[in-house]
């Protein structure tokens, strides 16, 4: 070891900011009294050159101001306030002063727990602002001058740590996320649940999305990491325990579409001695009790027109919601079934918000009509109606006319080439034949102007706009939607986005049961799940064990398994998929048969289950679940479309966190240690 | 898809164990009420051909007995007692018939939430036993007659699920889990703590113990899983989060020793401007909450001499204990130097229930003693006196005789055949020269006759054992342990498992501080953890992020790097080492500083930390953490020595999990998929 000694600079610097005061205790925060604040250095304003304020930031902390003022030059005051102007913005700092002014809105402070209060670093409750007039300021690092920090800046994902400590919205959903959290186990421990931690190093198996593999030092030998605790959750009924949760980290290895992320949260539950209502009706009071703290103690927040919810106790100063109606629709939730829901919306997750349904109308269409928007023979035509917001002393006509025109411009591909025909819309407009509607002939208008696109509200007015959609008339066969149910859900964002419909900051959530128990299995789609990897040309929408619905379900297994319809449940909420559950296959002897006789699994296949068909044949208790999805909970309840904002630090598209560059590069010698090497020899890296 | 029918026996049992009446809510529970309860059969008793009882097993439930007795041959009573003798024992089944009695020590039941009341399958609060008069019984599934069930009985790793349903102990532990980190969760909410998830799917970087890899299919890239959450947490200050906690899971690619996990969970914590002594403090308070609801709602069950807590609200027809004295030795713990317990006890997690401590003697003893017992030139001779607890009216002597004669030569072969020489114990003895103690010489017997063995006390007795232990006089070096502390613990644990001590079931908390910050590279130790990559010649103790602990220690970085301590501390409880935490660096200078030019890492090693550098050098405030092994305080908290007892589905000395048979063995193809192959080409599976 070369003897250095260590430069002169350096040991200065940390000595600087290594040694700094201890913070006050809540109970020491009394007006006139002298006290300790840590926090950033937030915003300074110069007044003159004797007066300066600052602002103090303090994570889940009140807001604090600081003045600094001097008469005598060379005073220690004067010096205080030079130390002020000379330190960095948003620089970590320790400030000693004495207290000028509590701001509470709570005039009678609540009692904390002992250890709360005298724990250095806290507040008393109810203070959301702190006025100190200034004694002594020390910087505890320096904010460097390379990094611009300006109103809504948006930094690159590799400064993810910028992006927390100044974005308001972002911060405060991370804040949120562990509140839900709490909230939750709080109401499954009240309800005798048990939280049980189960492995993430698993072992591959053929139930459904592509897993990732972890190599072991043993030749030949991997772990994969889990999809879900499924398999292990319902050993854990066979175990005895009545009710199972767990927030679970699970991994899929696919191509990340829209939203999705390779490693995500799920709040995962099990019931045993328990059918798919008793968990409905389990779910729905853990929502309830979440609905009603989220009403009560958080609020809705319009920053610059990002939307979020926080808590009410930070920040009080901001403007309060009028009223206290609920934003939340109370269980119990309707239940829909999956036949229903694409009848109705035209897709399996759909959000009750939007003020349109589908009707089916080739019935009242003449023959011109419907060959002038598909080539599909007896197809099946619906349609919705869309009516925007009546804005007083304007005639609706040119807006609707304008929007329909920028929407129908910019359909997805998908939406605008659909070989079953592109949507057609026409806007009622009682200055044309027919009011616009001719296209429709005379008897096609008359029976949608008496009720037939939308007979809750019959009549059509001026600027309503008619959406026709033909699709083939045979079953929905496990689609999770049609041409029309997308389309209905682009129009109704893009009229809330333009002001045309408002926005609905409510929550409405419903259940979507009876899935078909198996979906037909596409060769062509190379980007599905794996699967159950058997032979009979389908395989479980769900995955394997899930009970079917009704005995009739369980004779359609051998006859015509296409049709039996699944013990699986779905909740849905303002258009976004929460989770799903189903009853389990209790019964070692049915599992087998649907693995081996239904689903044509191997031998090999149906082995690597040998650990449950064990576990079933043990007794094992009639059991239901549902899992959660945690991430996309906590997104839709803080209003954001993306879990990325609820994420601290999520992967990109490609499965990269650009904050620690990962995944990074492996070389042949840490693979080696794992018998492995790389097909053709070399890393491309 | 080939046309079969479901068999007609398939589809029966399936229908019959389908469908099942609901249990009833807590509020129904009253005497001469009709209910329905479900359960697991678990105790059959015949008394004539007339009577029959049975108890029914709940989880997390009140113990139910039911009475089955009918007077009419072929009257329904008749066939539901039929239907009670043929059910095998264990099978879950769903039984419905009147309350005969409530065994309640609630007087005065306090009132649940409306939703615990009202949800079917809950119970009354206090009652704990439930006397049924049986109405008819329905099986759910059935336990086979295969599975072998007695008293006591360990299945085979691979039926994991019969050993939880079997085991109260077992079952038990994992019961009080949850209850211990839903605790901790609130202590820290209710000190603004904030819970942040972070990424498991994370990167390989040289920071101490093997990682596993996970490959992803962008050839040459892998993430790595984490060995903790350090780097993000630390990010996580950087982002301005005041309070950073998570209960993480970790993963170590290490050979298994010991009672170690491949993957374990830790309560990993982190606070802002805050410095060691700060998280000290702040452990204490959550260990104080903890301990609180510990001894006032659990108690201490000894099973057949398994000895576990158990909620009091469970089965309190169990005796109680007596008295209310605290198990719990509460905060300010000692803060003991690493140099101090070395000393002391010869190890670095002392165990302070020990009742003797290790002195140093080579002054005072005659060299013919020392060179009897060591072949070290000016060795440290250090010696502990053990007394084993008086019985009345007989002499300690045979029983010290025997216990130290059986476990000196029990001895593990480090300590036997110790280079350094083998211990060497003397026993008090009136009826021997110089009682027992004339190696010693009459000068050295005196001086340990008054007190150099234990200065608490000084007067020796007959059936006291002196143990002498020869080592190097030269510094630690980080070294976790000397021969005579091991024996020591040895010694203790051996004497309370004969009765020779009392078993202490109190915990006595202490810090260990002051830990030296570097340690010597072992390079003959394959065994050890790979470390920082560095050429220094040491590398981290702990990690290289540890700050300093004082100006003079930053001094000896440069000069005497290994004699540099670090603001580093172990908390540690009867012996068992539960977590250890630091103060970080968080100036980014001083960092890099350490990483290159004191652990003498490469560039490419530096770099892999480029994120952690960036964020501190981002006006990062001074922080400390703390990471507590979540499920070694389980296990110590419930009286077991091993992690395997409370954790569900646990992992085998060789990684295994023997319940699901994990790691499996994967295909090339698999492999392929990541643009790996094996080396040499095949699996050896």
């Amino acid at each position: 070891f070369k003897q250095k000694v260590i430069g002169r600079q350096l040991r200065e610097e940390w000595a600087r900011y290594n040694d700094f005061p201890k913070p006050s205790r809540a109970g020491d925060f009394k007006e006139g009294q002298l006290v300790t604040v840590h926090g950033f250095l937030a915003r300074k304003r110069i007044k003159s050159s004797k007066l300066a304020f600052a602002d103090i930031q303090i994570d889940n902390g009140p807001a604090v101001q600081i003045t600094s003022s001097f008469q005598e030059p060379e005073s220690p005051a004067h010096k205080t306030n030079q130390a002020l102007r000379g330190i960095p913005l948003y620089s970590p700092v320790s400030v000693t002063g004495t207290v000028a002014r509590l701001h509470s809105n709570n005039p009678q402070p609540t009692e904390t727990s002992p250890t709360t209060r005298s724990r250095p670093g806290n507040f008393p409750t109810g203070v959301f602002r702190i006025d100190i007039d200034l004694t002594s300021i020390q910087p505890l690092n320096l904010f460097p001058k390379d990094i611009i920090v300006s109103k809504g800046v948006q930094f690159p994902p590799s400064s993810r740590h910028l992006q927390i400590r100044f974005s308001d919205p972002l911060r405060t959903r991370l804040l949120v996320r562990p509140q839900i959290a709490f909230q939750l186990r709080k109401s499954l421990n009240d309800l005798a649940f048990t939280e049980v931690e189960t492995p993430i190093l698993f072992k591959s198996t053929p139930e459904g999305a592509r897993e990732f593999l972890v190599p072991t030092r043993r030749p030949g030998l991997a772990y994969a990491l889990p999809q879900s605790p499924q398999q292990y959750k319902q050993m854990l009924m066979a175990s005895g325990i009545r009710g199972y949760y767990q927030f679970a980290r699970c991994f899929r290895d696919e191509d990340l579409r829209a939203d999705r992320q390779p490693e995500f949260t799920q709040l995962d539950l099990e019931m045993s001695f328990a059918t798919g209502e008793d968990v409905m009706q389990t779910v729905e009071s853990l929502v309830a009790d979440l609905a009603t703290v989220l009403n009560s103690d958080f609020r809705v927040v319009d920053q610059d027109g990002e939307i979020h919810l926080a808590p009410k106790s930070l920040n009080s100063a901001h403007s309060e919601e009028s009223g206290t109606a609920s934003r939340y629709v109370m269980p119990p939730f309707p239940r829909l079934s999956y036949e229903t829901v694409m009848t109705r919306f035209g897709i399996d997750k759909p959000d009750l918000r939007i003020p349109f349904e589908l009707n089916r109308v080739d019935h009242l269409l003449p023959e011109s009509f419907i060959s002038m928007i598909t080539h599909l023979d007896k197809p099946i035509v619906e349609v919705f109606r869309f009516r925007p917001s009546p804005v007083s002393g304007e005639s609706p006509l040119p807006t609707s006319t304008a929007f329909i025109d920028d929407l129908m411009k910019t359909l997805p591909p998908a939406l605008s080439q659909n070989p079953d025909g592109a949507p057609v819309a026409l806007i009622v407009n009682s200055s044309k034949p027919l009011r616009g509607l001719s296209p429709l002939g005379f008897d096609g208008a008359s029976a949608l102007e008496s009720g037939a696109a939308d007979p809750e509200s019959p009549t059509l007015e001026d600027g309503d706009v008619l959406v026709f959609q033909a699709r083939p008339n045979k079953p929905f066969q496990g689609a999770s939607s049609t041409a029309l149910g997308t389309l209905r859900t682009l129009l109704y964002q893009a009229a809330v986005s333009k002001g045309l419909l408002p926005r609905d900051l409510t929550f409405q959530f419903l259940w979507v049961t009876n899935f078909p128990l198996f979906t037909p299995t596409n060769e062509t789609d190379t980007d599905t799940d794996p699967g159950q990897g058997g032979h009979a040309g389908f395989s479980s929408t769900h995955h394997p064990f899930t009970a079917p619905l009704t005995d009739a379900d369980v004779e359609l297994l051998a006859t015509d398994p296409l049709r039996a319809r699944a013990d699986h449940y779905d909740l849905v909420v303002n258009g976004v998929e929460l989770g799903g559950g189903s009853r389990r296959i209790h019964v070692a002897k049915m599992q087998e048969y649907v693995m081996r006789e239904i689903l044509q699994m191997t031998d090999a296949g149906v082995g690597q289950f040998a650990h449950l068909l064990e576990a079933l044949r043990a007794g094992c208790p009639p059991h239901a679940g549902f899992a959660l999805g945690f991430d996309r909970l906590v997104a839709v309840l803080t209003y954001t479309e993306s879990v990325r904002d609820v994420i601290a630090f999520p992967k990109s598209m490609k499965g990269e966190d650009l904050t620690v560059r990962s995944p990074g590069g492996v070389t042949e010698e840490q693979l080696g240690v794992y018998h492995l090497g790389f097909l053709g020899g070399k890393s491309k890296e």
